[in-house]
């Protein structure tokens, strides 16, 4: 599988661990590391494994459950570190809308597994418009 | 210089360039790519230098000018890709408040020069609080 296809898998598992509100299918797909960072839409950013499971918790306890439906994914892989950018279009939970997500993977070489490191998602409220 | 300070060092430059409203300056530090993304506050995210530049001379346009003070810096550093997350406490403009950020820079390794990628900034409005 190319690097470009292992890292989208990755991004898409995310996304599937959040579905389901999987706490534990989360905690593989992270590293669980104190370089990790989150930041969920409208919230600071949490640093470290430790909070950011907390906060999936959280978010599960108090969510009726959310879908994603993904658009605009890029990937770029450099090395052992990856980014993808996408749009998460929400439904479910009151939260219908769209956010604008970024996310940083590293492989470990030892493994060839990539991890998810940073993410970062921001509500969309304006459209760019060409001046 | 160590990696983490030259990462640090063009961090710095980003926002003192926004600062200074300096387009010419923003060209030298950001990688002039298709690759290229930028997720204004609040923004969907936008794709490629040519829109980039767009959107800062737009913003450059309709601003009396922000001060950044950065607080929380975080930097990462992996091969030749780093990224770096921090709070963005805003000043002037009508738009006080806090940004969290995270950037994503790119060394090109002929040069040894880095080179943001990727920036994300989102309005901070909740205080998360440990369940």
């Amino acid at each position: 599988m190319a690097s470009e296809d292992a890292v989208l898998a990755a991004n898409r598992a995310f996304y599937d661990a959040f579905e389901a509100q999987d706490l534990n299918a989360l905690s593989g797909i992270w590293e669980q590391s104190d370089r990790a960072v989150c930041t969920h839409p409208g919230w600071a950013t949490l640093h470290g494994w430790e909070d950011i499971r907390k906060s999936f918790a959280m978010i599960f306890d108090g969510s009726e459950g959310l879908q994603f439906i993904a658009t605009n994914e890029r990937v770029q892989v450099l090395g052992n570190t990856a980014w993808v950018t996408l749009d998460e279009n929400l439904l479910g939970g009151g939260l219908t809308g769209t956010v604008a997500a970024m996310n940083v993977f590293v492989r470990r070489s030892s493994r060839s597994r990539w991890y998810l490191v940073a993410h970062h998602g921001s509500p969309i409220t304006t459209t760019f418009v060409e001046p």
